[in-house]
């Protein structure tokens, strides 16, 4: 951080963040500024291909491609000549080559050539267009937007992205237009999965009806953890002494992990899951496009036995169609819904609005969503002032593998921890 | 009236109100205020099925729905919890239930349950939603937005609305996408009949070839009445001491009566309607959604001999297709419209954009506006102050049928009175 | 000028004029005066059929038509009485009549006839709604949208417009939906036929693989002119005191002249053309709609021998479609673009963003588009301080036929001079 950064965290601390800030992501405010402040995802390996790829990330219009070695970059959007998108250029001759005057940039964004200038002229030299740190893990494409361009913080090495020798699944990318935070904190409400998803898959199977029942709704409590929060669910076990658990985890500044994907979708043996736990990590990694979209990038890795594990969960998931029936006189714009959980999730938190200008009147099970907002308003707070916000893995953690432990099986009985 | 709405009004009177305050219909505005002393339609009993159904009037984001008991409910759209759309909810259990925890709201917008609070919590008893109160008549359903949701005015028993023996017709709802005012005011203007719609059904037969003759219009006279204005078109009758007359009425605050129904478009026995009059009471009531759109709700009632009434003019409206032949270079938006008065109004109404905003020069023949304007913004000035505005019906006529007398056909000569 | 404007001016002349000033073209903005100084290409005669046409010309919208006589007329769109938009209006009687009451004007904006007021009444005479000077000149119509209505300046009598015993042509109207100054200041712009269009047909023939080469680009130079600004390209020609010349002209305010029409795309006799030079003017009229469109009108004035020479280049251009194969995972808005000139100038030129507000850097190679910038800023600022903008034509040269000099061919090697 340099002296004049310093000067302008100073005057920062004038500022009194509020929950109005959350859903704000564009430069220079403080949503913008805390989640600038970690990698975050903006593409997928399988996705990018010899095209550049536009991308809005945070409020920036940017311009994600491969070049002919490899290497990824991710420049402005617009060329720092005269604007021309880059989206259009070509990937050639060590960059990417915008197609007006054909300026040719490095992933670096250090200009390479630039073709109509006099053969001696050192211009090129001179114009370094705007360029973020990207790398490649587990299939995904994160970026850093941040302040430290030069020495970002460690790219964590959350679990489901290394190879352990299980099977890794890249779901395609889901495009939202609403705002991101109110998927985010949807996590940390477990009370909608049994009355939202009431009529999905939940409902239908063993794992759903007994565990996310309507009529009988499990515990649920909440830990703050050093990578954000977890929410821990419980219902009394097969014996005394045990008790059945899911957890799910919010891991800032945008990552969730729900540990009962297989059993809820995949249906497996669900006797020897109930005793061993989860074998699927199911992580979301969630970039907001700007205030009012945001991508969901997922991320499955399957350590059990079964070697067509992702073809059965994406049969089981074919299936889950939303079984409502639709009347000759029902226009309503998203129906059918019910019996989806993605498209309840999405009528729910698309007509929300926007946390901080909506009215809300929250209760006793909002306290995972309560809890869960003052420990972001406390990382926005952190990151504004110029320090360490949760979640940032120190450097010294940078070659650890990251687990989130959501466990979900059956335990002996705990006190109130995950 | 409290004495804090007392402190506030006396405040307004500060504010002057002006033309273009008549368009805006907001919360908080002068229009907006004084629309919502009054009943307004906002559905019909033949859509509301049971399914929530989103409605905006007045700016706000509602929701209109029937439970299973038959009582209406005019709710606020967006839960008060998070917020999430109540138009995906259930009807069910005495209420209606939010899709995302399942609160659940009686008509009067009382919670009545929080599936997901413990089982002993008081808070569902605290937790009143917005509501507005409805009421159903003759086949539409009314609301009142305004300042005394417990105590509101009566709602006016416009004689089309009351069952006396005769037929009814609820037309299917139009809804369109400019100004309501431009539309309303329209009908203190009958120039425009005998010029826009010369091309039009009143071309086509006796009364509109007779009556609303381009070349030879008919006297126009404006009348302020204690529901608003009428407008008096008259011409010589068949007698000396005798004349053609067509009325149509304006009834605060956007209520429309047109007489001529049966004359232009049944054509029915001719000699038999001019002697007897009218016998088809044609009324339309507006409603703006918010300051770019307004529906239309019209109700014809039918005390005359004829069984099929409405089958004759159902199928005579649908004869009056535009007539205009649509030339191969001609990519107008709203080319054909010539030879249907609907298309022909949408035209004319649509592109003049807002009352206050655009620039006019008034005439002689614009009188009927001038003085219809002047009322309604009496009104509003009436309204602003907290006073009684015109039109509100007093206590003592609620039960009285409400006759707008919108006289058609040939009778005595008489001053200028409607 | 009279003196309340030189008073207005007066006052101008503190508002510093910026870069960000030009492409925006609304009334009252520096730029939307300047170009109202000038005649504008506002439709084309064969486009202009017996019904009213509206058209956007610097952010104000106007009706264009041709009476019954043949005369043209542009006025305001909308009706002065009520605000209706006439261009659903009736072309009879003299004049426009609007739809609404039938007020009808003349093409000078004059209300000639008010069918619903008084036999007696003189408000006719006394209303003169919004009138624009317009004129035909070859297959264009142009309009005059300055503070001199009755006194316009001379509409200049083009080459291309003027009937020489020649073949002219008039191309569809483009339609753009973007700052139309982008469009315009390309053409300034040399450096880009060699680049952007290298995979185009200038890359396919002769004079393009030649001259236009990617490799070895021709020398650029720029001259002032006293109509605004020209390109001057040159290559060695084919002996030693020869050179191959390619130029282009930019007119002010927003008139464009390109030479190598028939050596680009007739290919033609490529001998004789070399010896004799271009004999196909090819002009570009640009006339913003308002900040965010334009249209191009472009005529074609052809004085060679061949015949069939416009249906030869229309075959030329019909195989110039893009070449570029799109791949499967290609989902970008404009591919294909590469190999057609017009897609590879709206690809660049769209998403460049308004100058003044995008970042640029500006290279040696830009100095046509540097040089152009201060001619139109120079005529800006004169135009703002009520004086006389460069390219406005002197009243004595109104008889003369104006010539762009945008030779095309092979000459004897001269000096820095177009």
């Amino acid at each position: 951080m340099t002296s004049t950064a310093g000067k302008s965290i100073a005057k920062r601390k004038t500022k009194k963040i509020i929950l109005a800030d959350i859903p704000r992501v564009g430069p220079g405010t403080p949503a913008g500024e805390w989640l600038r402040r970690y990698w975050l995802a903006v593409g997928t390996v399988k996705d990018l291909h010899d095209i550049p790829q536009a991308v809005k990330v945070l409020g920036e219009e940017l311009v994600l491609f491969r070049d002919e070695f490899g290497r990824l970059g991710l420049l402005g959007l617009h060329c720092p000549h005269r604007g021309t998108a880059l989206e259009y250029g070509d990937i050639e001759d060590g960059g990417l080559r915008c197609p007006y005057h054909g300026w040719l940039f490095n992933v670096e964004g250090q200009c390479l050539e630039m073709p109509a200038e006099p053969k001696d002229s050192k211009f090129a030299q001179k114009v370094r267009h705007l360029s973020y740190p990207v790398r490649e893990l587990g299939g995904l494409i994160f970026a850093y937007l941040g302040p430290h361009p030069d020495d970002p913080p460690p790219l964590p090495k959350y679990s489901p992205l290394m190879d352990r020798g299980g099977q890794r699944q890249i779901e395609p990318v889901r495009h939202c237009d609403y705002n991101w935070f109110n998927f985010y904190e949807n996590s940390a409400d477990p009370a909608h999965i049994c009355i939202l998803h009431r009529h999905a898959g939940y409902g239908e199977q063993t794992w759903g009806n007994h565990f996310f029942s309507y009529q009988e709704m499990p515990a649920f409590d909440y830990v703050e953890m050093d990578y954000g929060m977890k929410g821990v669910l419980t219902k009394p076990g097969p014996t005394p002494d045990t008790e059945f658990v899911d957890e799910m985890s919010l891991a800032l500044p945008s990552i969730i992990q729900v540990g009962d994907t297989e059993f809820v979708h995949a249906k497996l043996d669900a006797a020897a899951l109930m005793r061993d736990g989860s074998q699927c990590e199911h992580m979301l990694f969630l970039t907001p496009n700007d205030d009012d979209r945001f991508m969901i990038f997922t991320v499955d890795y399957y350590t059990g036995p079964e070697a067509d594990f992702f073809e059965k969960l994406k049969q089981m998931r074919a299936r889950e169609l939303p079984k409502q029936e639709v009347k000759a006189y029902d226009r309503r714009k998203y129906v059918p819904f019910k019996g989806n959980i993605r498209q309840e999730d999405l009528i729910t938190q698309s007509t929300q609005g926007l946390l901080g200008e909506r009215q809300e009147q929250l209760a006793v099970s909002d306290r995972g969503v309560i809890m869960f907002r003052r420990i972001v308003m406390e990382a926005l707070v952190t990151a504004w002032k110029g320090g360490v916000p949760k979640g940032l893995l120190p450097r010294e953690r940078a070659d650890q593998i990251i687990h989130l432990d959501s466990f979900v099986g059956v335990r002996a009985k705990r006190a109130n921890q995950g």
